[in-house]
Protein backbone atom coordinates (compact mmCIF):
# COMPACT_ATOMS: atom_id res chain seq x y z
CA UNK A 1 0.00 0.00 0.00
CA UNK A 2 2.91 2.10 0.74
CA UNK A 3 3.62 2.37 -2.96
CA UNK A 4 0.37 4.19 -3.71
CA UNK A 5 0.72 6.89 -0.94
CA UNK A 6 4.14 8.17 -2.06
CA UNK A 7 6.77 7.88 -5.03
CA UNK A 8 10.41 7.95 -4.81
CA UNK A 9 11.66 10.76 -7.02
CA UNK A 10 15.47 12.72 -7.84
CA UNK A 11 15.28 15.85 -7.08
CA UNK A 12 18.15 18.97 -6.37
CA UNK A 13 18.30 19.95 -2.71
CA UNK A 14 19.57 23.28 -1.45
CA UNK A 15 21.25 23.58 2.09
CA UNK A 16 22.49 27.41 2.44
CA UNK A 17 25.12 26.67 0.56
CA UNK A 18 25.03 24.34 -2.13
CA UNK A 19 22.96 21.86 -4.73
CA UNK A 20 22.96 18.25 -4.09
CA UNK A 21 21.26 15.43 -6.23
CA UNK A 22 18.84 13.51 -3.61
CA UNK A 23 16.18 11.24 -3.48
CA UNK A 24 12.97 12.33 -1.71
CA UNK A 25 9.40 11.22 -1.07
CA UNK A 26 6.33 12.57 -2.32
CA UNK A 27 3.13 12.36 -2.22
CA UNK A 28 1.02 10.07 -4.96
CA UNK A 29 -1.89 11.88 -6.69
CA UNK A 30 -3.84 9.80 -8.22
CA UNK A 31 -7.30 10.85 -10.42
CA UNK A 32 -10.25 8.69 -9.93
CA UNK A 33 -13.51 8.95 -12.62
CA UNK A 34 -16.33 7.45 -10.82
CA UNK A 35 -19.34 6.02 -13.33
CA UNK A 36 -22.58 5.59 -11.36
CA UNK A 37 -25.23 3.60 -14.09
CA UNK A 38 -22.96 3.87 -16.93
CA UNK A 39 -22.36 7.77 -16.72
CA UNK A 40 -19.83 9.76 -15.42
CA UNK A 41 -20.23 11.17 -12.47
CA UNK A 42 -17.33 13.10 -11.14
CA UNK A 43 -13.25 13.25 -11.30
CA UNK A 44 -11.87 13.58 -7.91
CA UNK A 45 -7.97 13.24 -7.39
CA UNK A 46 -6.90 11.18 -3.82
CA UNK A 47 -4.60 8.82 -2.80
CA UNK A 48 -5.40 5.24 -4.50
CA UNK A 49 -6.12 3.35 -0.58
CA UNK A 50 -9.43 1.95 0.44
CA UNK A 51 -11.17 2.69 -2.76
CA UNK A 52 -14.50 0.64 -2.29
CA UNK A 53 -14.07 2.74 1.01
CA UNK A 54 -13.62 6.32 -0.21
CA UNK A 55 -16.33 5.77 -3.27
CA UNK A 56 -19.12 4.35 -0.59
CA UNK A 57 -18.37 7.12 1.86
CA UNK A 58 -18.12 9.75 -1.34
CA UNK A 59 -21.93 8.72 -3.21
CA UNK A 60 -22.99 8.60 0.63
CA UNK A 61 -21.54 12.24 0.71
CA UNK A 62 -23.53 13.36 -2.49
CA UNK A 63 -26.70 11.95 -1.05
CA UNK A 64 -26.17 9.51 -4.46
CA UNK A 65 -27.05 6.29 -2.06
CA UNK A 66 -27.92 6.32 1.91
CA UNK A 67 -26.99 2.70 2.62
CA UNK A 68 -24.17 0.35 0.95
CA UNK A 69 -26.71 -2.23 -0.09
CA UNK A 70 -28.20 0.78 -2.49
CA UNK A 71 -24.76 -0.05 -4.63
CA UNK A 72 -25.31 -3.65 -6.57
CA UNK A 73 -22.06 -3.49 -7.65
CA UNK A 74 -18.84 -1.25 -7.37
CA UNK A 75 -15.53 -2.01 -9.12
CA UNK A 76 -12.13 -0.47 -9.45
CA UNK A 77 -9.75 -0.15 -12.12
CA UNK A 78 -6.65 0.73 -10.71
CA UNK A 79 -4.60 1.05 -13.58
CA UNK A 80 -6.32 3.59 -15.83
CA UNK A 81 -8.18 5.23 -12.60
CA UNK A 82 -12.46 4.60 -13.18
CA UNK A 83 -14.61 3.60 -10.43
CA UNK A 84 -17.52 1.82 -11.83
CA UNK A 85 -20.50 1.67 -9.79
CA UNK A 86 -24.39 0.36 -10.47
CA UNK A 87 -27.06 1.14 -8.13
CA UNK A 88 -29.88 -1.11 -7.26
CA UNK A 89 -31.63 1.20 -8.72
CA UNK A 90 -30.90 2.40 -12.60
CA UNK A 91 -32.78 5.75 -12.33
CA UNK A 92 -30.39 8.43 -13.74
CA UNK A 93 -28.28 9.73 -11.34
CA UNK A 94 -27.91 13.88 -11.50
CA UNK A 95 -24.36 14.69 -11.49
CA UNK A 96 -23.18 16.10 -8.41
CA UNK A 97 -21.67 19.04 -9.73
CA UNK A 98 -24.89 20.14 -11.08
CA UNK A 99 -26.37 20.79 -7.78
CA UNK A 100 -27.42 24.52 -8.21
CA UNK A 101 -27.01 27.26 -5.18
CA UNK A 102 -29.43 26.80 -2.79
CA UNK A 103 -30.96 30.45 -1.49
CA UNK A 104 -33.40 30.32 1.08
CA UNK A 105 -36.78 32.04 0.44
CA UNK A 106 -36.83 33.70 4.48
CA UNK A 107 -33.87 34.98 6.83
CA UNK A 108 -31.08 33.25 8.60
CA UNK A 109 -30.48 29.42 8.94
CA UNK A 110 -30.97 27.92 5.31
CA UNK A 111 -28.68 31.19 4.10
CA UNK A 112 -25.81 28.79 5.26
CA UNK A 113 -27.06 25.73 2.92
CA UNK A 114 -25.53 27.07 -0.58
CA UNK A 115 -26.13 23.71 -2.07
CA UNK A 116 -29.46 21.90 -2.26
CA UNK A 117 -27.80 18.43 -1.99
CA UNK A 118 -26.11 19.91 1.17
CA UNK A 119 -30.18 20.69 2.71
CA UNK A 120 -31.17 17.17 2.11
CA UNK A 121 -27.92 15.34 3.86
CA UNK A 122 -27.21 17.45 6.70
CA UNK A 123 -28.16 15.69 9.61
CA UNK A 124 -28.73 18.10 12.69
CA UNK A 125 -27.11 16.19 16.13
CA UNK A 126 -28.11 15.43 19.33
CA UNK A 127 -26.09 13.30 20.90
CA UNK A 128 -25.66 14.03 24.46
CA UNK A 129 -21.98 12.09 24.70
CA UNK A 130 -19.55 14.46 26.08
CA UNK A 131 -15.43 14.60 26.13
CA UNK A 132 -12.73 15.52 28.30
CA UNK A 133 -10.34 18.25 26.76
CA UNK A 134 -7.05 16.28 28.21
CA UNK A 135 -8.42 13.20 25.62
CA UNK A 136 -9.02 15.77 22.69
CA UNK A 137 -4.97 16.55 23.23
CA UNK A 138 -4.72 12.74 23.26
CA UNK A 139 -6.64 12.02 20.23
CA UNK A 140 -4.83 14.20 18.57
CA UNK A 141 -1.49 12.75 19.21
CA UNK A 142 -2.74 9.30 18.39
CA UNK A 143 -4.00 10.93 14.90
CA UNK A 144 -0.33 12.36 14.61
CA UNK A 145 1.45 9.02 15.89
CA UNK A 146 -0.69 6.89 13.27
CA UNK A 147 0.15 8.73 10.58
CA UNK A 148 4.25 8.93 10.87
CA UNK A 149 4.43 6.56 7.33
CA UNK A 150 3.48 9.36 5.89
CA UNK A 151 5.18 12.40 7.37
CA UNK A 152 8.05 11.98 4.96
CA UNK A 153 5.89 13.33 2.23
CA UNK A 154 4.60 16.01 3.60
CA UNK A 155 1.63 16.34 1.74
CA UNK A 156 -1.28 14.32 3.27
CA UNK A 157 -4.36 15.40 5.54
CA UNK A 158 -5.46 12.89 8.10
CA UNK A 159 -8.59 11.73 9.51
CA UNK A 160 -9.23 9.45 12.52
CA UNK A 161 -12.76 8.08 13.75
CA UNK A 162 -12.81 7.42 17.62
CA UNK A 163 -14.77 7.37 20.73
CA UNK A 164 -13.91 9.85 23.66
CA UNK A 165 -11.24 8.07 24.88
CA UNK A 166 -10.02 5.48 22.57
CA UNK A 167 -8.77 5.99 18.46
CA UNK A 168 -10.79 3.65 15.99
CA UNK A 169 -9.40 3.98 12.87
CA UNK A 170 -6.62 6.46 10.57
CA UNK A 171 -6.80 7.21 6.94
CA UNK A 172 -5.07 9.47 4.75
CA UNK A 173 -5.61 11.22 1.70
CA UNK A 174 -3.80 14.21 -0.54
CA UNK A 175 -7.19 15.51 -0.50
CA UNK A 176 -9.34 16.41 2.90
CA UNK A 177 -12.27 15.25 1.87
CA UNK A 178 -11.14 12.35 0.50
CA UNK A 179 -9.75 10.93 4.47
CA UNK A 180 -13.26 11.70 6.05
CA UNK A 181 -15.01 9.99 2.85
CA UNK A 182 -12.76 7.00 3.53
CA UNK A 183 -13.96 6.66 7.12
CA UNK A 184 -17.31 7.89 6.39
CA UNK A 185 -17.49 4.78 3.79
CA UNK A 186 -15.41 2.48 6.12
CA UNK A 187 -18.43 2.67 8.46
CA UNK A 188 -21.20 2.23 6.51
CA UNK A 189 -19.94 -0.83 5.07
CA UNK A 190 -18.76 -2.28 8.73
CA UNK A 191 -22.57 -0.92 10.18
CA UNK A 192 -20.18 1.34 12.55
CA UNK A 193 -22.99 3.62 14.19
CA UNK A 194 -21.42 7.36 14.64
CA UNK A 195 -23.87 9.59 16.78
CA UNK A 196 -21.68 8.69 19.52
CA UNK A 197 -18.37 9.32 17.68
CA UNK A 198 -15.30 11.87 17.59
CA UNK A 199 -13.94 13.01 14.34
CA UNK A 200 -10.26 14.22 14.49
CA UNK A 201 -9.11 16.07 11.63
CA UNK A 202 -5.62 17.34 10.61
CA UNK A 203 -7.06 20.04 8.47
CA UNK A 204 -9.24 23.31 8.66
CA UNK A 205 -12.55 23.30 9.57
CA UNK A 206 -14.24 24.77 6.52
CA UNK A 207 -17.77 24.87 5.62
CA UNK A 208 -17.26 22.08 3.56
CA UNK A 209 -15.32 19.54 6.27
CA UNK A 210 -17.99 20.74 8.68
CA UNK A 211 -20.94 19.61 6.33
CA UNK A 212 -19.05 16.36 5.98
CA UNK A 213 -19.10 15.83 9.79
CA UNK A 214 -22.99 16.18 9.66
CA UNK A 215 -23.48 14.02 6.82
CA UNK A 216 -21.35 11.43 8.76
CA UNK A 217 -23.35 11.93 11.97
CA UNK A 218 -20.53 12.42 14.11
CA UNK A 219 -21.36 15.08 17.13
CA UNK A 220 -17.43 16.51 17.57
CA UNK A 221 -14.95 17.63 15.21
CA UNK A 222 -11.62 17.66 16.49
CA UNK A 223 -8.57 19.71 14.46
CA UNK A 224 -5.06 20.91 14.91
CA UNK A 225 -6.19 24.17 12.62
CA UNK A 226 -8.28 27.10 12.11
CA UNK A 227 -12.01 27.06 11.67
CA UNK A 228 -14.19 29.53 9.48
CA UNK A 229 -16.78 31.72 9.72
CA UNK A 230 -19.18 29.71 7.76
CA UNK A 231 -17.88 26.64 8.99
CA UNK A 232 -18.91 27.67 12.64
CA UNK A 233 -22.46 29.01 11.75
CA UNK A 234 -23.07 25.60 10.62
CA UNK A 235 -21.54 23.94 13.62
CA UNK A 236 -23.80 26.16 16.17
CA UNK A 237 -26.83 25.43 13.90
CA UNK A 238 -26.01 21.58 13.30
CA UNK A 239 -25.41 20.62 16.71
CA UNK A 240 -21.74 19.90 16.58
CA UNK A 241 -18.47 20.98 18.20
CA UNK A 242 -16.03 22.63 16.96
CA UNK A 243 -12.58 22.55 18.48
CA UNK A 244 -9.82 23.51 16.79
CA UNK A 245 -6.39 24.68 17.40
CA UNK A 246 -5.52 21.93 19.41
CA UNK A 247 -1.64 22.14 19.49
CA UNK A 248 0.60 21.48 22.84
CA UNK A 249 -1.21 21.36 25.74
CA UNK A 250 -4.16 23.46 24.34
CA UNK A 251 -7.61 23.81 22.33
CA UNK A 252 -10.14 26.21 21.66
CA UNK A 253 -13.68 25.29 21.79
CA UNK A 254 -15.73 27.41 19.06
CA UNK A 255 -19.17 25.45 19.28
CA UNK A 256 -20.84 23.31 21.71
CA UNK A 257 -18.80 23.79 24.19
CA UNK A 258 -21.31 21.34 26.89
CA UNK A 259 -19.92 18.24 25.10
CA UNK A 260 -16.34 19.35 26.20
CA UNK A 261 -15.39 18.76 30.11
CA UNK A 262 -12.54 19.04 32.34
CA UNK B 1 -11.34 45.64 4.00
CA UNK B 2 -10.56 43.11 7.57
CA UNK B 3 -13.85 43.00 8.06
CA UNK B 4 -14.19 41.09 5.19
CA UNK B 5 -10.59 38.95 5.63
CA UNK B 6 -11.83 37.89 9.24
CA UNK B 7 -14.95 38.22 11.87
CA UNK B 8 -14.35 38.01 16.10
CA UNK B 9 -16.09 35.90 17.45
CA UNK B 10 -16.65 34.11 21.54
CA UNK B 11 -14.72 31.23 21.98
CA UNK B 12 -14.11 29.14 24.68
CA UNK B 13 -10.36 28.38 25.77
CA UNK B 14 -9.00 25.66 27.13
CA UNK B 15 -5.25 26.07 28.42
CA UNK B 16 -4.14 22.74 30.29
CA UNK B 17 -5.94 23.66 32.94
CA UNK B 18 -9.07 25.41 33.42
CA UNK B 19 -11.96 27.12 30.67
CA UNK B 20 -11.84 30.81 29.62
CA UNK B 21 -14.28 32.87 27.72
CA UNK B 22 -12.39 34.74 25.17
CA UNK B 23 -12.57 36.58 22.09
CA UNK B 24 -10.69 35.44 18.95
CA UNK B 25 -10.44 36.19 15.05
CA UNK B 26 -11.99 33.52 12.65
CA UNK B 27 -11.43 34.09 8.55
CA UNK B 28 -14.33 34.85 7.01
CA UNK B 29 -15.58 32.42 4.64
CA UNK B 30 -18.19 33.41 2.16
CA UNK B 31 -20.14 31.69 -0.68
CA UNK B 32 -20.55 33.42 -4.27
CA UNK B 33 -22.57 32.58 -7.27
CA UNK B 34 -20.90 33.46 -10.36
CA UNK B 35 -23.93 34.01 -13.24
CA UNK B 36 -22.25 33.98 -17.00
CA UNK B 37 -24.96 35.40 -19.23
CA UNK B 38 -27.53 34.96 -17.14
CA UNK B 39 -27.05 31.80 -16.41
CA UNK B 40 -25.59 29.75 -13.18
CA UNK B 41 -22.17 29.13 -13.58
CA UNK B 42 -20.21 28.50 -10.05
CA UNK B 43 -20.92 28.50 -6.59
CA UNK B 44 -17.24 29.19 -4.85
CA UNK B 45 -16.46 29.69 -1.26
CA UNK B 46 -13.79 32.74 -1.17
CA UNK B 47 -12.61 35.65 1.11
CA UNK B 48 -14.64 38.39 -0.23
CA UNK B 49 -11.61 40.62 -1.56
CA UNK B 50 -10.57 41.89 -4.76
CA UNK B 51 -13.76 39.73 -5.91
CA UNK B 52 -13.30 41.89 -9.62
CA UNK B 53 -10.30 40.53 -9.80
CA UNK B 54 -11.05 36.81 -8.23
CA UNK B 55 -14.33 36.70 -10.52
CA UNK B 56 -11.77 37.88 -13.84
CA UNK B 57 -9.37 35.37 -12.83
CA UNK B 58 -11.54 32.39 -11.99
CA UNK B 59 -12.98 32.93 -15.93
CA UNK B 60 -10.27 33.24 -17.81
CA UNK B 61 -8.76 29.78 -15.92
CA UNK B 62 -11.79 27.83 -16.51
CA UNK B 63 -10.61 28.77 -20.01
CA UNK B 64 -14.19 31.55 -20.23
CA UNK B 65 -12.39 34.15 -21.44
CA UNK B 66 -9.18 35.20 -22.38
CA UNK B 67 -8.25 38.62 -22.02
CA UNK B 68 -10.85 41.33 -19.57
CA UNK B 69 -11.99 42.69 -22.66
CA UNK B 70 -14.44 40.10 -23.12
CA UNK B 71 -16.48 40.87 -20.23
CA UNK B 72 -19.04 43.30 -21.01
CA UNK B 73 -19.71 43.87 -17.60
CA UNK B 74 -19.03 42.05 -13.96
CA UNK B 75 -20.88 43.32 -10.93
CA UNK B 76 -21.14 41.71 -7.63
CA UNK B 77 -23.43 41.89 -4.98
CA UNK B 78 -21.37 41.62 -2.03
CA UNK B 79 -24.84 41.46 0.51
CA UNK B 80 -26.52 38.13 -1.15
CA UNK B 81 -23.12 36.85 -2.39
CA UNK B 82 -23.90 36.73 -6.53
CA UNK B 83 -21.54 38.03 -9.30
CA UNK B 84 -22.95 38.91 -12.55
CA UNK B 85 -20.77 38.87 -15.70
CA UNK B 86 -22.14 39.85 -19.06
CA UNK B 87 -19.58 38.37 -21.85
CA UNK B 88 -19.53 40.56 -25.20
CA UNK B 89 -20.35 36.77 -26.92
CA UNK B 90 -23.96 36.19 -25.61
CA UNK B 91 -23.81 32.20 -26.53
CA UNK B 92 -24.37 29.82 -23.99
CA UNK B 93 -21.15 29.19 -21.85
CA UNK B 94 -20.99 25.51 -20.81
CA UNK B 95 -20.81 25.06 -16.82
CA UNK B 96 -17.28 24.31 -15.68
CA UNK B 97 -18.33 21.65 -13.68
CA UNK B 98 -19.75 19.45 -16.73
CA UNK B 99 -16.24 19.39 -18.26
CA UNK B 100 -15.80 15.78 -18.96
CA UNK B 101 -12.39 13.69 -18.12
CA UNK B 102 -9.77 13.86 -20.48
CA UNK B 103 -7.87 10.71 -21.27
CA UNK B 104 -5.55 10.62 -24.02
CA UNK B 105 -5.90 8.12 -26.72
CA UNK B 106 -2.48 7.14 -26.75
CA UNK B 107 -0.06 6.98 -23.83
CA UNK B 108 1.89 9.24 -21.23
CA UNK B 109 1.81 12.75 -21.74
CA UNK B 110 -1.99 13.76 -22.26
CA UNK B 111 -3.12 10.97 -19.69
CA UNK B 112 -2.34 13.58 -17.20
CA UNK B 113 -4.67 15.93 -18.13
CA UNK B 114 -7.72 14.91 -16.75
CA UNK B 115 -9.92 17.95 -17.92
CA UNK B 116 -11.00 18.60 -21.19
CA UNK B 117 -10.19 22.13 -20.22
CA UNK B 118 -6.73 21.61 -18.91
CA UNK B 119 -5.77 20.68 -22.01
CA UNK B 120 -6.85 23.78 -24.03
CA UNK B 121 -5.87 26.17 -21.02
CA UNK B 122 -2.70 24.54 -20.06
CA UNK B 123 0.48 26.62 -21.22
CA UNK B 124 4.04 25.24 -21.83
CA UNK B 125 6.38 28.10 -20.41
CA UNK B 126 9.81 28.37 -22.43
CA UNK B 127 10.91 31.42 -20.36
CA UNK B 128 14.49 31.34 -19.51
CA UNK B 129 14.42 33.38 -16.88
CA UNK B 130 16.14 32.00 -13.51
CA UNK B 131 16.72 32.97 -10.32
CA UNK B 132 19.03 32.76 -6.92
CA UNK B 133 17.98 30.18 -4.55
CA UNK B 134 18.76 32.19 -1.92
CA UNK B 135 16.36 35.03 -3.50
CA UNK B 136 13.50 31.90 -3.83
CA UNK B 137 14.04 32.04 0.25
CA UNK B 138 14.09 35.42 0.23
CA UNK B 139 10.44 35.54 -1.96
CA UNK B 140 9.25 33.40 0.55
CA UNK B 141 9.63 35.51 3.73
CA UNK B 142 8.93 38.40 1.93
CA UNK B 143 5.13 36.52 1.38
CA UNK B 144 5.26 36.19 5.00
CA UNK B 145 5.69 39.69 6.20
CA UNK B 146 2.80 40.95 3.54
CA UNK B 147 0.30 38.07 5.29
CA UNK B 148 0.96 39.25 8.90
CA UNK B 149 -2.18 41.03 8.88
CA UNK B 150 -3.95 37.26 8.21
CA UNK B 151 -1.76 35.37 10.76
CA UNK B 152 -4.04 35.68 13.90
CA UNK B 153 -6.76 33.88 11.86
CA UNK B 154 -4.48 30.66 10.81
CA UNK B 155 -7.08 29.66 7.96
CA UNK B 156 -5.90 31.98 4.76
CA UNK B 157 -3.37 30.18 2.09
CA UNK B 158 -1.00 33.42 0.47
CA UNK B 159 0.28 33.74 -2.95
CA UNK B 160 2.47 36.37 -4.59
CA UNK B 161 3.63 37.93 -7.66
CA UNK B 162 7.14 38.75 -7.89
CA UNK B 163 9.75 38.93 -9.68
CA UNK B 164 13.19 37.19 -9.51
CA UNK B 165 14.12 39.53 -6.60
CA UNK B 166 11.00 41.74 -6.00
CA UNK B 167 7.40 40.99 -4.54
CA UNK B 168 4.92 42.69 -6.32
CA UNK B 169 1.42 41.91 -5.02
CA UNK B 170 0.50 39.55 -2.30
CA UNK B 171 -3.17 38.11 -2.09
CA UNK B 172 -4.79 35.95 0.68
CA UNK B 173 -7.86 33.49 0.88
CA UNK B 174 -9.29 30.73 2.80
CA UNK B 175 -9.20 29.04 -0.79
CA UNK B 176 -5.59 28.53 -2.34
CA UNK B 177 -6.85 28.71 -5.57
CA UNK B 178 -8.89 31.85 -5.28
CA UNK B 179 -5.27 33.49 -3.80
CA UNK B 180 -4.03 32.67 -7.18
CA UNK B 181 -6.93 33.26 -9.15
CA UNK B 182 -7.21 37.25 -7.49
CA UNK B 183 -3.32 37.33 -8.93
CA UNK B 184 -4.43 35.58 -12.03
CA UNK B 185 -7.42 38.51 -12.63
CA UNK B 186 -5.32 41.52 -11.48
CA UNK B 187 -2.74 40.79 -14.26
CA UNK B 188 -4.75 40.55 -17.29
CA UNK B 189 -6.95 43.42 -16.04
CA UNK B 190 -3.51 45.51 -15.57
CA UNK B 191 -2.05 44.09 -18.50
CA UNK B 192 0.78 42.64 -16.60
CA UNK B 193 3.01 40.21 -18.18
CA UNK B 194 3.75 37.00 -16.72
CA UNK B 195 5.82 35.28 -18.68
CA UNK B 196 9.39 36.28 -16.65
CA UNK B 197 7.41 36.14 -13.16
CA UNK B 198 7.31 34.19 -10.51
CA UNK B 199 4.43 33.05 -8.26
CA UNK B 200 4.95 32.61 -4.43
CA UNK B 201 2.41 29.95 -2.78
CA UNK B 202 1.91 29.20 1.01
CA UNK B 203 0.26 25.84 0.14
CA UNK B 204 0.74 22.42 -0.70
CA UNK B 205 1.75 22.28 -5.17
CA UNK B 206 -1.33 19.85 -6.28
CA UNK B 207 -2.32 18.95 -9.90
CA UNK B 208 -5.03 21.69 -9.48
CA UNK B 209 -1.97 24.23 -8.20
CA UNK B 210 0.57 23.59 -11.23
CA UNK B 211 -2.22 23.57 -13.89
CA UNK B 212 -3.21 26.78 -12.68
CA UNK B 213 0.38 28.47 -12.39
CA UNK B 214 1.00 27.24 -15.90
CA UNK B 215 -3.13 28.88 -17.18
CA UNK B 216 -1.48 32.10 -15.44
CA UNK B 217 1.81 31.51 -17.67
CA UNK B 218 4.82 31.46 -14.97
CA UNK B 219 7.50 29.90 -15.00
CA UNK B 220 8.74 29.02 -11.45
CA UNK B 221 6.44 28.57 -8.48
CA UNK B 222 7.24 28.23 -4.97
CA UNK B 223 5.92 27.05 -2.33
CA UNK B 224 6.76 26.54 1.66
CA UNK B 225 4.94 23.34 1.32
CA UNK B 226 4.91 19.82 -0.42
CA UNK B 227 4.05 19.06 -4.47
CA UNK B 228 2.19 15.87 -5.38
CA UNK B 229 3.62 13.29 -7.93
CA UNK B 230 1.10 14.25 -10.62
CA UNK B 231 1.60 18.01 -10.21
CA UNK B 232 5.38 16.48 -10.48
CA UNK B 233 4.90 15.24 -13.76
CA UNK B 234 2.72 18.23 -15.42
CA UNK B 235 5.58 20.54 -13.85
CA UNK B 236 8.21 18.52 -16.50
CA UNK B 237 6.11 18.73 -19.24
CA UNK B 238 4.48 21.82 -19.11
CA UNK B 239 7.70 23.34 -18.49
CA UNK B 240 7.38 24.83 -14.49
CA UNK B 241 10.55 24.92 -11.96
CA UNK B 242 8.60 23.68 -9.00
CA UNK B 243 10.12 24.23 -5.53
CA UNK B 244 9.04 23.42 -2.52
CA UNK B 245 9.66 22.97 1.38
CA UNK B 246 11.11 26.25 1.48
CA UNK B 247 11.81 26.80 5.18
CA UNK B 248 14.70 28.51 6.70
CA UNK B 249 17.93 28.01 4.63
CA UNK B 250 16.93 25.40 2.44
CA UNK B 251 14.48 24.36 -0.27
CA UNK B 252 14.06 21.48 -2.37
CA UNK B 253 14.39 22.02 -6.91
CA UNK B 254 11.99 19.38 -7.98
CA UNK B 255 11.44 19.97 -11.47
CA UNK B 256 13.70 21.67 -14.17
CA UNK B 257 16.31 23.24 -12.25
CA UNK B 258 18.03 24.90 -14.53
CA UNK B 259 15.71 27.76 -13.70
CA UNK B 260 17.60 27.74 -9.96
CA UNK B 261 21.26 29.04 -9.77
CA UNK B 262 23.79 29.91 -7.30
Amino acid sequence: MKDNVMKSINIVKYDGDSFRHVQDQVANEYALTIYVNDNEFATMVCTPTYMEDLVTGFLASEGVIRLPREIESLSIDEDRGFAYVQLVDKKPVANQLQSKRFIGSCCGKSRQFYFQSDVKNAKTILSKSTIGAEECIKLMEAMQDCSDDFHSTGGLHNAALCTSDELLLSRSDIGRHNALDKIYGHCLRNKIALGDKVIAFSGRISSEVLLKVSKIGAGIILSKSAPTTLALELAHDLGITAVGFIRGSRLNVYTHPERIIL
